[in-house]
């Protein structure tokens, strides 16, 4: 059984939130997508809707954090590897305060994925890698305007730290069987299906606990907030522009951000108005989160593209959104 | 058992070049030293001389790459834990070429031991921790003074892949564990007991073919290089000077390095007058070697260190001593 097509891209966390997002937008293109997830987070109900596409959408149900185990499902799934154009690499640990108590789980689901991935793409001859990484790789930069050029780059968690260390492989395959590398830094991205975040987790209070709204931190913490349905669109931006060597890029809006507070605020107005906010105290919400957040997207802005939503609106969309995602689960 | 002393320092790769030369000066200042090495590329002859110190030095064979392992090494030679007060980490994979041809190399004795050592910190309560890095971690920037916010870090090799990497989880470290966190970036080390580099190579090359020098590359790759002897002193200077935090330095000489044919001819006319050379040609040695590099150490002078030797310097007295060194192997 050969599936006898050649454009196929490779798409690893697919079952998350940000790859059941881009999935279907590579489906709506019509490309052809393998999916890989080991469903750790992400859930089959997220891509129950590829259906329709039929056999232009394949699911893979494993872990490739070893690259053989990805061969082998590969094979038994009847999938050429040449048959694959790109792999656009999502699967990561997404609990950051999981991987500071126990490094072991950035190492193996963040790190050793990203690995094992070119690995397999240095057997397979796949020459296209996109990654997802993170503003977590800067650190702590105060009040400075991060750009792509701005460092050093000392993360504050293990999640960042190995983010950084999938980009240094990624970078060091580009200078020998890679043609293009793709590193996508982006800052919280909302909107559904929702597994985690920072909405995620004040929608649920509200929703399991009828006293005040409890938020980690002061409240004071200032980040950017992008929608999905904007990080999608510039990624696959980017991808038609750039399309040689390392390229990194800041995905984000072109805004400030919003303050914890903030999001509280508005998360209460969708979901339950009237309700209190009561703050657990703290300039930080957790061991390695980052009090304030300023993110330069000049860079993108440079190469034409600009997001449809800024923080604000993202962080209130994605709120409704992900009313109606718990009220219905 | 309990070996009874309070101010203890944990040398891995303590058997490989830098390693010997520090624990030397370790030594000499009255330290103790737990040393600790697998013996893939160091030697015990590179510790004969540590006899003379008695107690004060412990040698243990082993693999720092699975932490557990180390803590039953420690365990039989009777070490309390607690004895401990800081790691200098030194073992590697120091063979860029090798790293290059199978990543996992650079995974293993690289990052792995960096991430068991830091596993090992956290659970013994040890909150000092130095890390030989490299100038290998910014990767390409053509004709750029390199300082340490260079950026973006485009590592060329998995080699400088890996150390950006450990940087990296020491950085996430310091936020969580670690007082301090010293990250060493130095280029080319050169000196005895030599066990690779292009010194190494050279006079071996010379001392076993009669024939004409054969150079890798077109000769022109230029870069710095430091004499180890330099490069212990600025070491325990950092460490005296700065004592607190992610602490990151360039180390190097001041001036802008020799050419590979300035190196070859120096060596040849300390081992071999009136011996030709050939080159293999090509602007790099080996897949993700950098043609040129200027580097930056305006930081490391800024708090009152300078080298006692300039590259050509340390070149020629390191030609001297590797010749010495391997005629009496």
């Amino acid at each position: 059984l050969n599936r006898g097509f050649s454009n196929g891209v490779l798409v690893s966390g697919v079952a998350g939130f940000i790859g059941a997002n881009l999935t279907r937008e590579l489906l709506s293109q019509g490309r052809y997508v393998v999916g890989v997830d080991n469903f750790s987070r992400g859930t089959k109900e997220n891509l129950s809707w590829t259906e329709s596409y039929g056999d232009q959408f394949v699911l893979l149900t494993g872990d490739v954090s070893d690259s053989e185990n990805l061969g082998s499902l590969l094979d038994i799934a009847g999938i050429a590897q040449k048959s694959l154009l790109e792999v656009i690499h999502l699967a990561a640990n997404s609990d950051i305060a999981a991987g500071v108590s126990d490094p072991r789980i950035d190492l193996k689901d963040t790190l050793l994925t990203t690995f094992s991935l070119l690995e397999f793409c240095k057997r397979s001859g796949i020459r296209r890698f996109s990654f997802a990484s993170s503003s977590a790789v800067y650190g702590d930069h105060g009040e400075t305007r991060i750009n792509e050029t701005t460092a050093p780059l000392f993360p504050t968690s293990n999640y960042g730290a190995m983010k950084l260390a999938s980009e240094a492989i990624i970078s060091a395959a580009c200078e020998s069987f890679l043609d293009v590398g793709y590193i996508f830094r982006f800052p919280n991205v909302v909107g559904t299906p929702a597994t985690h975040g920072v909405i995620f987790d004040l929608v649920n209070k509200l929703k399991s606990n009828p006293g005040p709204l409890e938020v980690l931190g002061d409240g004071a913490q200032q980040k950017s907030y992008l929608h999905v349905s904007d990080l999608v669109d510039a990624i696959l931006y980017i991808k038609s522009v750039e399309t040689a060597g390392r390229v990194v890029f800041n995905i984000g809006p072109v805004d400030e951000g919003l303050t914890v507070r903030e999001i509280a605020e508005i998360v209460i107005q969708v979901v339950s108005p009237s309700r209190e906010i009561c703050f657990t105290g703290g300039d930080r919400g957790w061991l390695g989160d980052i009090p304030r957040f300023f993110y330069s997207v000049d860079k993108l802005s440079s190469i034409g593209w600009v997001p449809v939503m800024g923080s604000r609106e993202s962080v209130r969309r994605a709120a409704v959104e992900v009313a109606g995602q718990l009220c219905c689960a």
